[in-house]
Formats: C-alpha cells, structure tokens, sequence
C-alpha cells in the first residue's frame, strides 16, 4: 500500500496536516488563519456539541446569543481583560458604507457585553444564579496558524453566570469542570485529561482562577482541551452587576465563565489518530459502523444486503452509513475509511454473502474477523462498547508511559523533550515557572497528590505537570 | 387585570415590540441594529433549527462551517452580488494589532467563499451533486431595524449546492423550497405561507430565479419567510466551478443557495400572536405543557403532585415545564405564562388537588377546564393536536378574509392599506411593478392560478401578490 500520511514519527506536526487534509476535515480559509470545516470534520464538532450541550444544560444552564460586535470600550472596562485581548482583536471601522463614529471589535469572547446585560437582567438575589451559554464563533487575530488547534476564528460554547456569593460561583464553575467537561473527555473522547488549575501566570485575563484539562498528544505534548474560570468580582465591579440581597444591601455578584471550542477535534485528532489516520472513539464516532459493499453481482444483491444490514443496525440504536461505490477501487474506499477512523467497518462481497458472512473491521486494533450475518449486530454492539474502552485504556496508558516523576526544573526541562513531567510545585514557584518558560515548557496545571483540584496554589503538597504544548 | 401590552389594533409595531420585550425574547444590541437573544427566544431558535436541521438532511445536504471573513475581492467577482451587498457592509481594516494588507469583510452570506472551495473540490462530474448547508452568523448592516426581522447581525441556515445540469440545480432549489421549507412552515410553525416566485426586480443579487415563501403578519402586511435561490451558472463563471462531464468535456456547474433565519422567530410573533402575547405553536414549542402550582400547604404536597404530574407528562413525549415559585403571586406568574405562549397551562391549587384535579388553560382559546388527574395526559396530547390545527386555521381564514381579488394596480394598492392582493400579472408587469413600489407596496409573488410556483415570469395566467411588507 503506498504510503498515505507521513509516519508521527517522522513528523508528528506535518502527520497531523496530513490526516487533516487526506480525511477531508478541514482546509485553511482565504484569511489568514481562518479554516473551513469540511462535512466529515463538521459532522465530529455536531456530534461533541449534542454531547456537551445535554450535559451543560443537566446542570441549569440556559443557550442565549449575544452580538457579534462589541464596542471597543466595553473592553476597556476590564483592566487584565483588555490587556490580554488587544494584540489579537479584528475591529471593524467601517459599516453600511461609513466610517462608524465608534470602531467596534469582533468578539474575541463575550464576557464584557454579556457581563453588560446581567446588570441589566440581575435585579434581586432571587435572579441569581443567572446561568447562561451560548454556541458562538469568536475572533482572536493568530500569528501561528495550526487548523482546529490554533484558528483566527473558531466555534465554541461559552458559559457566562453570575451568582450571589463566592462559594456558590465556586461550585459551579467545578461542577461545568468535573459533569459537563471531564465527564464529556472521558466517556465520550475517551481521553484521560488531567484536571488542574492553572498558576497565576497561565490564567485566563481577568479571572482569579482558572480550572483546565490537559490531554497529552501522541507526541506527548500537552493540549489544554478546556477550561473553566471564576472571574471573582472584577468583571461584576467593571459591569456593575449588582444585586439587593436577602438582608436588603446591595451586593456585587460574582461571576464565572467556562468554554470548550472545535480545538477539541484537533485534540481527538492527536491523541487518538495513528499512522493509518483518525481513529474516532464509538461513543463519539458520527459514523460508528460503515457498511461497504465490496463488489456486487449483476443483481446488485450484495448491495441489497448491505442496506437491509444498515436498516438493522439504525433500528438497534447504531450510527450507520453505507459505502456502494462499487465503480470506486475497494482498496482506495478501504484507505478513506481508515482515514476517517470509523470504529467499525462491515465489509461484504458476493462470496461473503453467500456463505452468510460480513467481515467485521476494528479500527482500533485493525482485526478482520468473518462473523455470522444473523449475529452481526450484538457483535458490533460488543465491539464498539470493547473498542470505547481500548482508546481510553491505550491513552492512559501512553500518558502514564510518558510522564516522568521528576525533582527539579532542569530535569523537568529535560523531560518534556519526550513528555509530561510531574514535579513538586514547591520546587518550581513563580522562579522556576519563569525557567521552565524560557525554555519552551510551561505549567499546564497543579494538582493535589491524590489527584483533585486545589483551592490556592499555596496549599502544601501540590504537584505541577509541566510539559511543551500546542 | 392591567393593560400589560399596546393592543395590536392600536399600534401594530408597538405591540411586536411590547411582546418581545415583556415575554423576554430579545433585546437590543450595544451596537446599533444587533440583538441579544434571550433564552426564551433562542429555544424557539433552537426548535426551528432542529426541525429544519432534519429536513435539510433528509434532503441529503451535509453541514460545514466556513469563515466569517470574506476578503472583499471576492465579492467583486460577481457583478450583481456585489452592487446588492456592498451598502450593507461590515468591513474589518485592523487586526492583531495591524492595519490589514487588504480589508475583509464580514460575510454577509457566502456564495463567494463556498464557491471557491467548491471550485476547489469539484474535479468531475462523480463529486456532483455537491450540497452544503451551515449554521452561521451573517452581518448586513440595517439602517432600520427591527428585532428578529431587520438586524445588523441575524443566525441563519445558509444552503450552496453545485449540480451537473439545471434541471437539477431547479430540482433541489424547488425540493429545499417544499419539502424542507413549505413542510417546515406549514406543518411545524402552523403558518399557511403562499409559495410562489419573485419577480425579476425582487431577485436575490447574483440569482436568475428566486422562489419565496410569504407569510401574512397580523396586520395584514407580508413577511418573506424564506427564500431559495437558482444562481444558473453565474457564481460557477465567477469562481470557475466546473467539472469533467461525462461525455469527457469541462463543464460549468450550475449552482443554488437557500436560506431561513431568525427572521422567523419574529413571524412567529406577527402570525400567532393575540394582545396576551405569543401563541407559541405545540409542535414548535419548547414548553408544550406548564405545569403550575397555584399555592401549596404547608408539606408542599402540590409541589409533589405537579412535578410527579410533569414526570408522567414527559414519559408520554410531552416537552414540560413547571412552575412552583409559590413566593410569586400566580396572577403575575399567569400573565407570564400567557406572554410565552405555552400552549398549555396545567393549574394546581390544594383545592384541586384534594378533587383530585387539576385546571387545563389552553392558550389558543383561552378555555380553562377542570380534568381529573388520571387522565390528563391523554387530554394534553388531544389539545396539543387539535391547538396545532386551530392555529393553522385561524391563520389561513385570516389571510383568505383578508386578501382581495383585484383587477388594477390602483385597487391592489388600495386594498394593501389593509391586506393583501391578488390581481392578474398581465394587469401589473414591470411598469405596474413600479407604479405599485412608489406606493409602498411590493410584489411578492408570482403564482398559477393553481397555486403552483411558475418556471418563469412570462408564463400566462400568472397570480401577483402584491402587500405592503417587514
């Protein structure tokens, strides 16, 4: 078989382009930075956002929509924000035909204008907690362009609450971490993330803490998949979200916001896609089961039989598409299929229905086995419930294979040449966070011994995973 | 009980607004001509756009994503597209800190940047039919807008298709326009639309052949409700969108584009809505059934009842929702309610509750009538059905008593102070066309005499609808 992708080896980046390009999920944009999200790359980002929105709204939280444009001094408002955000804004002068007397940006995430109207909506306590999200496309200008990963524009839900005390925005900026975002990583993309918080360096511009999850990449590199902020009182103080409390004073709420964005279809892409292209985990997988005709006779029989077997599956519950492009080389259709990473294929020709067979294809450890036509669907039920649990077992395990328990910030150093590296934080501080960066490595988060997330980064034990990221 | 909205009869746009405002769907925008969407309005958003989301599948369309910013050149390439859009403009001439190299603008729809990559993937005649549709955000700048109807930024699904012949690109144009659309209107949205084809002065900019679906708003005016477009082979000369044809020679493409917006949240609004509020249709309805306890004893058994009444309802497929906010006085809480719209109210005091009752509002007609306990759910799912058709009704008797049958252009102007009407396209044509626009009033459709949509404005015996418009 000529030779496909390059090998992850070789070039993991250039891997990573290639199976972009050869699976058809997405092209760069005319704009610098921008992309086009091809249907097989749309359909991943359809299917995460049916799973994430059931979990955001499991826990209270309502879809709305905000602008697009924002007046430029709405950001302002917000000292860090501001700062943060300016190198990376698109702003708009001009609209229907004039010089506008105030330029406005393109959103490059909405806490300003939505913090605007929940002092207009936040009256008493009983208003509160104001759960919103909204499903959005967002603007930040990027220099180093990498598709899904890195894009001047790219899709997201955003999360924006207030509530009436710390406490409670606490809770539930740990409850969107742990039930809609862990929950979502694991049991649907089957990537074991570690779940942390960020060190004041890494924090988000304008929050007082910020919650993230960390998946490693076949080339052991970290990805931050998704994070999770307490915003604290600076952006209610800025916005004048206030509100009259149970005791009749007028407080400030506090606030949080929390957002995953199509950088998770490069981060599925890279921890579970092999040298043969994507493997897509079935919990996820748009297309769990391909049905392909192999060959057909003159009757078209075995095509007759390949959809009869699709209406089975699609009735017991199964994502099915079928392949009948008989005109189109077997060899060339069986490449795509692995590219794309369908869990299963159902392969099936003249011969094998005649015996009563279809060969069943497992992209995950690549098994070719004949099975019985009237046993077929218990056993892709079985397979896709096996081959869940492999992806996450195998990426565990590659994490755990590259994470090195190291001592020091030199020896961190050294070991995110290859991967993860977990040192105590008491042995990196501000200082040796400010080295790490120096040479190419950051903090990606801190967490407990036992695993969990802490209250402060001044708690006693904490652990930082320092490691290269895209 | 106090006046809570402007009376239609009195000042329809008031009222609209008043509804809006008071019903909680909408706001403004800090940025002129934007809107916020609120929860209760984006839920309709969302319903439409399950709905047709399925219908456009089942068409076999696939969903992508393409970039917000277009850079301007390419709206230049198709003469027409670019005189119709260029007032209406957004245009981004600063980002990442920068002044650009060329200035982008915000799409205003994307026929130009789909139509380069569809040059791109369409190599023969094998890759044809091409159909795409996305879920986007477009920005037309309005001088005069109006919440969910003229906004400077909307939602919207966009459609682009490439087919081999016309008389395929004519095919899907009409199937979107029917069985995705019309059904969708008609059935969904209960709104009897009259579907028929543009003149050639109301033509999308860029399209030879546009097709409509036109609702009548309470006040008798028109509000086009959607539209799909054939483009011929204009956009595939522009953007060089062709393909080895079977016959091995290079042919042009011939392409269309189809969309709805949030433009049909607000004809919801002016179709169904009475001077309570919104009549929200119960096949549309996010909230088919509101269950609400009136006041509860002290062991808050009603509260049980309601929310064990909820759970029943939503086991049988009823979309549900409860209100046990004891601590509001119910008449506001019933105000509110008849302002969203529910199609269904379920009423429950301790006095019902001891008869074992429960109090069923219906919101179209406003009866209210107590129903024992075990059988509710079978009489939710009997109003349901029959309030689906009694609104469809009510509407259609509406546009029937109140369009005219006219002769003359100076009749159908007269009778489109109060309605719209009908007159022979032969007593119009171009000059009436104008002589009608002076007036205020525009064509909005040609159809047969059957009610079927013509192949082209010069057939004989065509139907003009002509009205003032949204």
């Amino acid at each position: 078989m000529a030779r496909v992708l390059t090998p992850r080896a070789e070039d993991f980046p250039r891997w990573y382009q290639d199976v972009i390009a050869k699976a058809e999920l997405a092209d760069n944009g005319p704009v610098r930075g921008t992309m086009v999200i091809r249907p097989t790359g749309y359909a991943l980002w359809e299917r995460m956002q049916a799973e994430m929105d059931a979990r955001i709204k499991a826990t209270g939280a309502q879809n709305a929509y905000f602008p697009l444009f924002i007046p430029e001094s709405y950001l302002r408002r917000e000292a860090e924000h501001v700062e943060g955000f300016s190198p990376e804004l698109a702003v708009v002068t001009h609209g229907g035909g004039k010089q506008l007397d105030e330029p406005v940006v393109v959103r490059p995430t909405s806490e300003t204008v939505i913090g605007e109207f929940m002092a207009k909506w936040v009256q008493s306590y009983r208003d509160l907690p104001l759960l919103l999200n909204q499903w959005a496309n967002v603007v930040r200008w990027e220099l180093r362009p990498r598709v899904f990963l890195r894009t001047s524009e790219f899709l997201w839900q955003e999360g924006h609450t207030a509530h009436a005390t710390e406490e409670d925005a606490r809770a539930y900026a740990r409850r969107i971490l742990h039930e809609a975002y862990e929950d979502f990583m694991v049991n649907v993309l089957a990537i074991p993330v570690v779940v942390g918080r960020k060190t004041a360096r890494e924090r988000f511009a304008g929050a007082t803490n910020t919650y993230t999850l960390e998946a490693m990449t076949g080339d052991g590199k970290a990805l931050q998949m998704g994070t999770s902020h307490e915003l604290g009182q600076n952006f209610a103080r800025a916005f004048e979200i206030d509100f009259l409390g149970a005791s009749g004073q007028r407080e400030l709420a506090w606030t949080t916001s929390w957002g995953v964005s199509t950088r998770m279809v490069g981060g599925l892409i890279m921890c579970h896609g092999d040298d043969n292209g994507l493997r897509v985990p079935p919990a996820l997988a748009p297309i769990q089961a391909q049905v392909m005709v192999v060959k057909d006779d003159a009757n078209g029989e075995v095509t007759s039989a390949a959809r009869k077997l699709a209406d089975a599956l699609r009735d017991a519950g199964v994502r099915v598409g079928v392949d009948e492009r008989v005109e189109t080389p077997f060899g060339r259709r069986a490449v795509d299929a692995e590219l794309k990473g369908y869990p299963i294929r159902l392969e099936m020709g003249p011969r094998d229905l005649a015996a009563g067979n279809v060969v069943l294809v497992r992209r995950v450890n690549g098994s070719k086995t004949p099975v019985p036509l009237d046993n077929v669907v218990a056993l892709v039920h079985q397979a896709l419930e096996e081959d869940q649990k492999a992806l996450y077992e195998q990426a565990l395990q590659f994490r755990q294979s590259h994470t090195a328990e190291v001592a020091t910030v030199d020896e961190a150093a050294e070991a995110a040449a290859t991967g993860w590296a977990r040192i105590p934080w008491s042995a990196v501080g501000v200082e040796g966070e400010a080295a790490l960066n120096a040479r190419g490595v950051t903090v990606r988060c801190l967490v407990r011994e036992d695993g969990t997330v802490p209250d402060s980064e001044d708690e006693p034990g904490l652990i930082a995973y320092a490691a290269r990221s895209y």
